[in-house]
């Protein structure tokens, strides 16, 4: 039997997936585990984009434009002008979901063994894509205590070499919730100019703002406006994850030419997803109001319990619907499996995502934590009692 | 400015991209130009795959398994039960089209530099997958004077070296409608078992058989069962090119396992588009026949008309939907691209696929074009007429 290609493109099971087994044998054993790993919100799509799904009016479910459809674009456009970021329906390339954007993106932009920086703790598939097109991430380390702020320039220009072509970020962030003011933008403007580097802004997470943060587009930044690329996905601003609709945005020509080439390889985006995601752009903005506010609340419901329990630390997040907080545990992976293998308060437990998988080096997250708060406020505040009797009853504490 | 990537991992773009811009100012000059160069059924959907789509009874579009949703996979499992291929829900992967199939199958399967033979004529895209994933194409040549039969198992093993580590067909073929006898795909499996090699199959065509020609699924092959990665999609089948649902099936659990780690990256494939799917299983038999019936008489219009032009040379396929024509011309890139801008009859020309993008070295294939039967009868007749009348006055002529 031929052996499988194992050599370096094979990411090993994320901390997340190796729990899974852990969950399923917890359920098997009739104890209810309420999922604060997971980014999939229980938010209802928009009526529009599901109305367009439902009055569908054709009879041959066919390819689009390898780009997406135009018309698509066209009103993808608007929604950008309307955001502050000014681009045209021909610097829009619609993606089977943010992933492939991302893939895209980073086998147009870089050759085999360049160098991205990408500030961790970050989003874990962004390794599985880089491995996939023979990126090197190379991590820069965000702290905790000052609320995973933006390091300084220095420390960007401590680790650039010949081969750095690229900066990642994402913004607003996951794992961490944090939304990079004016200022840290302007500050990685500056080093993008300066070593002529490609900047990849993920900003899925643009909607989901809280407290009056501002939210920037990295497509705003003055000076490198052929050098951003921007991810964007309709998964998180309306619950459509299972749309698989995303899209590549760049003012470089010839960026866009060659992503469009990998793109004419795969033929179209999927055609039912991007009619949800089209007529999704009608989504009256009553409906981003009610969701800020309920997820706003959310947050208030977790951050502010996990600060109440003894020795947890959980920097209050403005956007996204996550947050990374440090426990007084020994390893997370341990805690986390721990809890679904031996904890239980009334039937309940918690699952939550080890941030060991979100550090280059697994040890630096090995007392935090991701919690998602796309969950109702009662189930989330029945997870803190839960947190906090676990953290009394764990055997591994610091 | 950054410079992208080009070295190495971007296509050029294949003649038939090369040839758009000419059949654009045909259409703009007024011209009717009958598309024969693309894979695009103008067959309708079956209606049970419109209704569950019309009938969308859930509030979130959300994500899927990563593999795809389990029932849909068991619902898979009877089909292939239901074609003699016995594989259980848990070997099948759903992917994004069998555009990613073939993709993750070529990144989990072989190392970069590792070589993948190739029966040429062949899907240009192939060649883009492979590039993508760094796997190295080895055509073997098949010739239209027999009709593009298999070469001996001598004609493999001449291309074998110790980097050699799978083989792919497209069996109904894609661009020659060549389906393979019991005795071709035999001779195939002996040289699969005797090198240990992987052996792809892309069956999207299995459905179209003509003249009661057997499709003999690679998954049935005897003694090579591990080493069959089979991929499929709901594309032509079901004319749903759109829904972006496909998947691999391997029943090497190994493989899968490293597949389902690339399919985790990317999250999940279509939502909507594996709702259609699954609603297509039950596609009523009489659907099919239709399908075959006026496949079948498309076909024999465009191949007896094609054979009845002077000097035209163009084998019966019994599978899939296109055939390949050699033509007294110099050069089919030149003649296709002349056709556009320089001829019409009654103000219509005809647009085809020349043949020099599915041959490894482009000067095999100058004097052949593909020509997909995807269009009424009627329009087939008038593509014959005005190919006759160009053939005559084309200046370029062999």
């Amino acid at each position: 039997m031929p052996a499988i290609s194992t050599k370096g493109r094979l990411m090993p099971p994320s901390p997340i997936r190796k729990l899974v087994p852990f969950a399923e044998a917890a359920k098997a054993r009739g104890t209810k585990v309420i999922h604060l790993n997971i980014g999939q919100p229980d938010i209802a799509s928009p009526e529009v984009a599901l109305d367009a799904i439902r009055h569908l009016d054709r009879k041959v479910i066919e390819y689009s434009h390898s780009a997406g459809y135009e018309r698509y674009r066209k009103g993808l456009a608007r929604y950008y002008k309307g955001v502050g970021v000014d681009v045209t329906h021909d610097q829009i390339l619609v993606t089977n979901g943010g992933s492939e954007a991302l893939l895209f993106g980073m086998m147009a932009c870089f050759e085999p063994g360049d160098e991205l920086i990408i500030p961790e703790p970050f989003y874990a598939n962004y390794n599985s894509f880089a491995l996939a097109a023979g990126t090197k991430v190379v991590p820069l380390r965000t702290v905790i205590e000052d609320g995973f702020a933006l390091p300084p320039a220095a420390a960007f220009e401590k680790l650039i070499t010949p081969r750095t072509r690229g900066i990642l970020i994402c913004n607003p962030g996951n794992p961490t919730g944090r939304i990079y003011g004016r200022e840290e933008l302007e500050r990685l403007r500056d080093v993008v100019q300066k070593h002529d580097l490609f900047l990849f802004a993920d900003e899925v997470y643009r909607e989901f703002c809280y407290d009056g943060t501002e939210h920037i587009s990295a497509m705003t930044l003055a000076g490198i406006e052929q050098q951003v690329v921007l991810i964007d996905s309709v998964s998180k601003r309306y619950s459509m994850c299972g749309a698989r609709v995303g899209a590549l945005i760049t003012r470089n020509a010839e960026l866009y030419d060659a992503v469009l080439r990998f793109a004419q390889a795969r033929l179209s985006p999927p055609t039912l997803g991007q009619i949800a995601s089209e007529a999704a752009l009608a989504t009256p903005a009553a409906y981003f109001n009610d969701v800020i506010k309920e997820y706003k609340e959310r947050r208030d419901t977790l951050v502010n319990g996990l600060n109440g329990i003894k020795d947890v630390v959980c920097p209050m997040p403005n956007g996204a619907f996550y947050c990374v907080a440090e426990l007084p545990i020994d390893d997370s992976d341990r805690f986390c499996q721990w809890l679904l293998e031996s904890f239980s308060v009334d039937g309940h437990t918690v699952m939550m995502a080890p941030a060991t998988g979100f550090y280059a080096d697994p040890a630096t997250g090995r007392k935090q934590v991701r919690l998602a708060y796309v969950l109702e406020k009662a189930l989330l505040e029945r997870a803190v009692t839960i947190l906090q009797a676990a953290l009394q009853a764990y055997p591994g504490q610091r």
